[in-house]
């Protein structure tokens, strides 16, 4: 492939251990061919770019320093890794990342025994780090051993308050672990809130190219158990000259910062952590997003996610788009209630472009609130939003909801405040794998009394339910919808408030009635297609709420038909389970119907195209016309797609 | 009640407006009334008591210089809020404390406006005081106004990662809001982690004792806003040597400590915070928890918690024992199981009497973990020790696994790490109330790929699930048990692993199956007893498994009777919703199945005693058989209870 970059010394790199014979200068150029080799890759895939190129460096010297896979290294997210799997007897698949049966755009487990603990999720690191350390000196047995643990954190993820509640456990624990820093100003967004600014203190008084001068000086400065090994890296670290942290404060050692792009301050530090830590230590290590990377340096997200793209131009490939995706009809039917009412603002976790919040930010900079990565406390932030009379809409992604969902219940629920939940990346995500999934968000939700959860079946209805979240204010109200684009439908210029609890008919036919909730409903039409050319018309409705169920259309439903099929893309336990159990308290079952519940199978989907992740799924046009054909005994060949 | 102390001030104080026209003198009376009535009453109803005790000046402090209900005083928790109570309009009702249709035992929205955000989970105050805040700047419009937002937090309650997200977004947004540090050096246990010490050593070089004298010439290092304020309080202030905390690096202006039982330190500093705070302010106060009633003070745990007691002599009324509580079960099964294997280890998160694991923790202290208030760092570094060869045995309440709902799903199943989650409090738990009950994990858990889930249906089946969860060791394995004593079954010595996925027949019968998930088994087979009279003998079974179902003992089931009844103390969405979502795969709904599944109703259930929420939820032996002659068709006449 001509896009392939000369890489004569990684090409004999085939495992870490291979770097242990390399001299510095051999490292340095080692760098530079890795993020050749890491752009050249994600430019065929797509991908996480920008935060993979801040930490090649680092990789490289965590590597060359360190010894895995007994060593353990934790990259925080995960999104990182891309250069660390290159290096890890992965590079033969690289050009596979997050494709179906390819290498996961994170760091996975079952992957490779170089990922000792998966992550997609921000700040589990530091607690993972410190499981193993624990392990270790508990004499935990695993096939590769256990060495030291290693935490790669970036400064976004450490707004979350579980990396402060590992902090605070290993603090007091004080076993030997590793804490890196990789201190970007960047998580996806900007990073928010206080510690981000105290981050930016800790080295604001001295810039890197003049702290490298005075660190000369700083050895005396350093911790006891540094001093001898400090001495001999003595021109490398810097910055000690801001001493008592808040790192300190919690029982870390604190070295840094030093600069993560010179191999020169990472060797000579990691080499002196590895012969001499104790306790618990934290490397704050300041990197570039995007570093070497001219399109990535000067983009606003620094790279931080990318469709294909030409390595030479950086101009990007992507697909061209036919309808608004959710996120963007979601953004423009906020920022559309916003104007009508002062009282609604809006509350995401770091995601504002993510969520389509950045639209309502710029128009209503004072409604708009980015709590960082913080949904525990972004949930209850909104509920007292609510007791304090305003109509906060928090939008979160499923998966990530899943992070406050105590403050769901304990602070929403039982107080039945009137927050509402938008609920984005709802279902499968594609690319991003089981890890972004938002399969039980419906479970979790609905069986919560007093809740309202709706699901959108297209970008119109999403555009309604922004209007209907915006005019109740009895109680919290959710409403999910997926990643991606739209179906094309026409959209109205205004939301109009639906009814609390009724679902709509689509169309009218006998025999089976397919009872969609959320956006499988275009597939269902789509199964009606194929059923009509066997003589069979389904009744099709959208149910619209899995709470309150709309229980007089479908008790109708039942009654007037020999089969009823939920379809969701959920997980059980989400909305057919709600139906189940109405049909079975008002009796239904006991004279027979043929019932059956489509949601999400019981597995978790890998990385893949939405089409292969919904026909794994089973919820492809042709899986429900064929479940229709099974549930009705009519013969069916070839049905199933191969 | 010979029991009522002499309150002659208090007795003249309907509502905290009526502080305003009090001296300061009269102020330090009316603790004194306040500490005697919170005695009396606490005494009268059981309940949280040390916390009370401990805040009983600044209780009346706050309300002396604040205007609640305007001002939002949140009591983060909640149960050191009965001296609260006592001064706003409570004061009647607070010999009803916990119990049916009295007040609350935590602060509760729906009792009083003076509750402006309830609790009982811990460390959502500043969240809370946050929102209030930002709803007061954006126009935010309730009934009492919106004043200043007050959070009055724990040291304990500090350790969890909502509150310091809190912090990261309060600094950063910087409105006027204060947060009282209530540092008495424990939560319900003594409090671990760094933060803790962190908190310890910002006033252990000066005793509180010296501090007095110290803060008299401390008023130069007071930060310019609350220089002249200050002064006029010079006497108060005290500790301000100690500067430059991890507050105020989180953006807050810090001040203190002070003596929370002084009433002269505190009226003047909340009156200068009062007066002149501009942006978010933490004032550290130190109290002791229990203040001023000996058998709390002396007490181990500060009176945290007391049935029904002698106020002279302190000796707590409590109910004789019949059999060993469920908790105290899994803390014996768990030590037997851990003395044959040296891999198992146990998590808590601040919970180690609550969960049992204080017996494990005394003989294995090594291999016990109290993380502190911090469910998703448990769970998380739970899975951690599992992916290092450990068998880790997390222990937590069922409401607070919501907590860590994220990591358990992110890290803990989608990895499928054998993590063993000992699920205590699961359903309703009598005085705590809704904020208490366990009902939601059976849902949240069983929708996981690859869990298993397990309920104990009496105190020997723990023991056997402790022994399965440790010998199983191919992915993740909750147990849930409820709060209380077991059924004074039969102990064996030791626990034998179950079968996976494997239920049990309990009794044979015929027409009607009933098929109990966890501890309801009792009342079913009473419910029998009940049904025999009418010549009806149901079969009964004992899932023992959520996940995986036992699919040929429920088919068999379904197959052999006209009726299926499913009973689970937990929502819908759980055990039931599964077994309907199997029966309707397999088409046993096609031909008609009378099939029922008892859930907890759709409603949070207020405190009562355990007799009473079973009722409520229509969990009784008498309305489990009420159930079965409704599906059956059969008349009945005075089933229900009245």
């Amino acid at each position: 492939m001509s896009n392939t970059p000369e890489t004569p010394l990684l090409d004999q790199i085939r495992r870490p251990a291979d770097l242990k014979g390399l001299s510095d200068a051999q490292l340095e150029q080692l760098t530079r061919e890795l993020r050749a080799e890491t752009i050249s890759a994600v430019s065929v895939t797509g991908g996480h770019l920008g935060a993979g190129l801040g930490v090649v460096e680092l990789t490289v010297a965590l590597h060359a320093v360190f010894d895995t896979p007994r060593d353990k290294i934790i990259w925080d997210v995960g999104h990182q890794c891309y250069p660390h799997k290159i290096l890890t007897e992965r590079r033969d698949r690289i050009r596979t990342l997050r494709m179906k049966d390819g290498l996961s755009g994170f760091t996975k487990r079952s992957e490779s025994p170089y990922d000792p603990f998966g992550a997609a999720h921000s700040s589990t690191s530091i607690s993972a780090a410190l499981g193993f350390a624990v392990a270790r000196d508990l004499g935990g047995d695993v096939p590769e051993g256990l060495g030291d643990a290693i935490a790669v954190i970036g400064d976004g993820s450490m707004s979350a308050g579980m990396a402060y509640e590992a902090m605070n456990n290993a603090g007091a624990l004080n076993k030997r672990m590793i804490v890196i820093l990789n201190d970007n100003e960047m998580s996806i967004a900007p990073p928010v809130g206080a510690m981000s600014s105290y981050l930016s203190r800790l080295y604001s008084e001295a810039p890197l190219h003049e702290l490298k001068a005075a660190a000369k000086g700083a050895v005396s400065l350093l911790p006891e158990p540094f001093r001898e090994g400090a001495k001999r890296a003595k021109e490398m670290l810097k910055g000690m000259a801001v001493g008592g942290t808040l790192f300190e404060q919690l029982g870390f050692s604190y070295l840094g910062p030093i600069d993560g792009h010179d191999l020169d301050q990472l060797l000579p530090v990691l080499r002196t952590v590895k012969q001499r830590a104790t306790g618990p230590i934290l490397i704050h290590v300041l990197t570039k997003k995007g570093k070497g990377y001219g399109p990535a340096e000067q983009a606003r997200d620094k790279g931080h996610a990318t469709a294909k793209f030409n390595v030479v131009t950086g101009e990007q490939k992507k697909a061209p788009s036919n309808a608004p995706s959710y996120t963007s009809v979601f953004g423009d039917s906020l920022v559309a209630e916003a104007a009508a009412d002062e009282k609604i603002c809006a509350v995401t976790a770091a995601m504002p472009d993510g969520t389509g919040l950045n639209l309502f930010a710029e128009r209503y900079p004072s409604r708009c609130f980015d709590v960082g990565i913080a949904e525990q406390h972004g949930v209850t932030f909104s509920a007292a939003l609510a007791a304090g009379g305003m109509k906060p809409f928090c939008a979160m992604y499923s998966t990530f909801l899943q992070r406050g969902y105590d403050q769901v219940v304990h602070d929403v629920a039982i107080q039945r405040l009137p927050v509402r939940f938008a609920i984005d990346r709802a279902g499968l995500v594609g690319a991003d794998g089981a890890t972004h999934a938002g399969a039980f968000d419906v479970a979790f939700l609905a069986n919560l009394p007093g809740f309202v959860v709706m699901a959108a079946a297209d970008e119109a209805e999403l555009r309604h339910m922004v209007a209907t979240a915006a005019a109740y204010d009895d109680g919290p109200i959710a409403f999910r919808y997926p990643r991606g684009e739209g179906n094309g439908v026409e959209m109205p210029e205004r939301g109009t408030p639906l009814e609390i609890g009724k679902g709509r008919i689509v169309a009218r036919g006998n025999k089976v009635a397919l009872l969609s909730f959320g956006t499988r409903l275009a597939e269902t039409r789509k199964a009606a297609e194929t059923l009509a050319a066997k003589g069979i018309t389904p009744t099709i409705a959208d149910a619209r709420f899995a709470k309150p169920l709309d229980r007089d259309m479908i008790l109708a439903l039942a009654a007037d038909h020999e089969a009823l099929i939920t379809i969701e893309e959920g997980a059980v336990g989400g909305f057919g389970s709600h139906v189940a159990q109405l049909l079975a308290e008002e009796g239904v079952f006991d004279a027979g119907l043929k019932f059956r519940s489509m949601v999400l199978p019981d597995i978790f989907i890998d990385q893949a195209s939405p089409a292969d992740m919904y026909e794994t799924a089973g919820m492809e046009a042709e899986q429900i016309a064929a479940k229709v054909l099974d549930v009705l005994g009519i013969a069916q060949i070839g049905a199933q797609r191969a």
